[in-house]
């Protein structure tokens, strides 16, 4: 099958569940046996639950990780901007293609903020998207014209983490 | 493996992403290997996406579904109330016996609010807990007692829904 109508939803904010949350539309879409790419950007650290879970359902989710291993270096961003700019090349490539009914732009939003991937070259990606797949931005601070140009967007708003009370990131639950 | 810690979680708010996050923490713990069960209140319509995914991820992944076909009966909620007592029983069984990493009670937040649960029931549903397994409860209006007894809180805020420009929800996205 395939959708009849591709939409652009956003999650952005500073709670848990973006990337999360596209990982269930993933899942869900996988169910119905639509094809899925999930294109991580800034994420070159390692292999998390999520990919593993993805071999299990190949051929119809894919997951791309792009970006250097560890954090982005906010002191000087040259590397990083390189990698984020020839991911985004891939990402085009595949988005534009249409082999995919669903295109997740994980923390693209995050790579805009930080100076490596430029607002309009975001706005220019959901221009050129195929009119039946439905892509997906996540991210922290999405920009406000990338908001403004979406059909779906929700805020995932931090009410209570528990990274403050000295939790850190579990194996199966945040990797 | 096993989580060395389970905390709990809650999603709640009025945008998209609360169900489907907690699909997108299934499909990354079944990645690891743990144990799951998405334990579904007032959603007895029918098979979505992730019913037919988690087949693809079974045994790890169980997905239960509970509840009257069709929405609530807010005029008279005693059938709706039988239904999701009885359901609680099941939940509440399935989670003491500490088989599943991962429990997620979808929708248990709009129950209460339905008034079809007691909010006491999910505080005592939350101590009873195994100590190792981790439970996540979504739905709106979450109630105060239950954020007070979570570890880490969520709200999913609306902040653009293309349901209001008349996009109705689409088979592979929203079910």
């Amino acid at each position: 099958m395939a959708l009849e109508q591709g939409c652009v939803q956003v999650y952005t904010g500073n709670g848990k569940g973006k990337t999360t949350a596209a990982l269930g539309l993933a899942l869900r879409a996988v169910g119905r046996g639509l094809k899925v790419c999930v294109f991580q950007f800034i994420k070159g650290g390692g292999r998390y639950g999520e990919h593993l879970a993805a071999e299990k359902l190949a051929p119809l989710l894919t997951i791309i990780q792009t970006g250097r291993p560890g954090w982005v270096n906010t002191k000087d961003i040259t590397d990083d901007r390189r990698t984020a700019q020839e991911a985004l090349v891939q990402a085009l490539e595949l988005l534009t293609s249409g082999e995919f009914d669903l295109f997740i732009c994980d923390e693209i939003n995050g790579a805009v903020g930080f100076g490596l991937i430029d607002v309009e070259q975001v706005l220019d990606m959901i221009s050129r998207k195929p009119e039946k797949t439905e892509l997906v931005l996540t991210g922290r601070n999405a920009h406000e014209r990338v908001i403004e140009a979406a059909d779906l967007v929700t805020e995932m708003r931090e009410i209570k983490h528990y990274y403050k009370a000295g939790i850190a990131a579990r194996t199966g639950i945040e990797m």
